[in-house]
């Protein structure tokens, strides 16, 4: 069987055709225009996907179904994008007008929670019931798995674990509140705080690396790995971050597997096993409870596009 | 159909036979020894539970499924207290010693998600799907039932919202932790934060009414309710703690329904229109997504047994 995924963002579409093991045949992007509506949407994807199915030698009747990732609030049961800050939508229903073009199945769930489906299906969670899955990039996504199914609260609006307040009064977040998860664990944040090491600290090796090659979450990890003191500080401030808000929803949970996404996670095995330390530290029941493992995401690029298949893998056969 | 539910506390075990509507037939406890091995608590119960349908004018035959809930830690599907602070016992395969005398099904879970599971049966959120129920009392317990099924992470060990923590760094929590959820909205934090308001107001009436009545969770409310104004802050503050820390649960799960048990509930609209208020003010895409439903706990005194009647049921028509 082969199936669509589909990754919507706000400048670009990704599209692939994929096999049931996660295989991806063919996978290309097209860009959009900054105001699309959602027929717009519907029939460029569409027209796009069957060119797809057209370079991979595929029939368009072939393909058993299509899932979508989006940003924003999505009611998959309904099958309408809600709410999306990103592409700028709302209320579209998008498997409506994406029927009008396709005789499959269409299916549509929030992107963070097609991306915890992905790792669970193709990824890091392989075969696993209970994921967390925690994506560190301009904001903190979450998306859970908890006994096979998505929690995604009522009409798609839940899943947003990024804005558990873990310090109130804190550091003002972009959703208007102070003190999210999100507004001290996203890379935007490590950002922030790498910055104001720097101004602090001006003739440490991170104070260095910023000026030489500007901001990123690259410099307090190469600066910390260097020996530099102030470096190691604001990775070791940032985990114990991460692992705090991540506690607050492993203590729910607890999942089979904590995965940690986005870019921060390239940092690979320094980073994970230093949040895994400290968020078993700090968990419910520690040292009581076995230990909660924690990995990084392994679909990386791919995790939009793969978890879209799983989904529409999941419509499809369920 | 008749049910038995079993509430098991530390000091003693309350028990009850009730009908499928969640109507009690007859109740009653039995104090237990501090120190009370699987074995015993399990033939005393069944012994307990023979009296009681005795006393109904009920066969033992006739009971259909028992439910349990017990404090801390349990693996409902393995039938096994894994861990309790309160009960003292660790590894116990309660549902297979109750068998040894009961010839019905035996369901045991956490009381506190038993709980939410019996007000979605019977009480406050009859017939929803997906609910959160967090109990103010010594600590802070939650419940939660998404997508009609209970969340208890892998062996029990999950649904431990009360320790996500809010302020990092700040009150010392009882599981070793600063800042938890429950070290600001537990009663017990509640009745800390009026003594320390009553020493830095000794003018107030708040402070007049601890002197008079020694600590509650009362007072607090009391004073507001008469304009003292150290009373009103009380209230205020602790009205923001519990609606920061639900919202970081609300962000996550957006349910049908927030119900607030535990004594603090008792206060009804005053405390429950003040926490929604809040809540529905700093929940993620506050005035974009639609309102948050917060209400009181119904079930009160009977939660524990009529939770476990539900439980029974549940797994009696599973």
């Amino acid at each position: 069987m082969i199936y669509a995924g589909v990754d919507v963002g706000g400048m670009s579409i990704k599209c692939c055709l994929a096999t049931e093991e996660g295989k991806i045949l063919v996978k290309d992007s097209f860009k959009t225009a900054e105001k699309i509506t959602c027929a717009e949407m519907a029939e460029e994807t569409s027209r796009f996907l069957m060119t797809l199915a057209d370079r991979a030698g595929i029939k368009a009747e072939e393909i058993a179904a299509v899932g979508m990732g989006t940003p924003g609030t999505v009611d998959g049961k309904k099958g309408v994008i809600v709410y999306s800050n990103n592409i700028r939508l709302e209320h579209a229903p998008i498997v409506k007008e994406m029927k009008k073009w396709m005789t499959c199945p269409v299916y549509v769930e929030n992107d963070a929670n097609v991306a915890a489906l992905g790792e669970a299906a193709f990824g890091a969670a392989k075969g696993l019931s209970d994921v967390v899955l925690v994506t560190l990039g301009t904001g903190v996504g979450t998306g859970i798995i908890a006994n096979g199914r998505m929690i995604t609260g009522k009409g798609g609006t839940g899943a947003e674990g990024g804005h558990s307040v873990i310090r109130m009064r804190g550091e003002k977040c972009t959703c208007g509140n102070r003190g999210c998860f999100e507004a001290y664990a996203s890379a935007t944040a490590l950002m922030r705080q790498t910055t104001v090491a720097a101004e602090k600290h001006p003739d440490s090796l991170l104070a260095k690396l910023l000026k030489e090659r500007g901001i990123s979450g690259l410099i307090p990890f190469d600066a910390a790995k260097a020996g530099d003191r102030t470096g190691m500080t604001v990775v070791s401030n940032y985990v114990n971050y991460v692992a705090v808000g991540l506690a607050g929803i492993v203590n729910i949970f607890r999942p089979d597997v904590v995965l940690i996404g986005g870019g921060v996670s390239n940092q690979g095995d320094y980073f994970i096993k230093r949040v895994s330390r400290k968020l078993n530290r700090i968990v419910f029941g520690a040292g009581i409870n076995p230990r909660v493992k924690v990995k990084a995401a392994e679909l990386r690029n791919d995790a939009g596009l793969l978890g879209a298949v799983a989904l529409a893998m999941r419509g499809a056969n369920a």
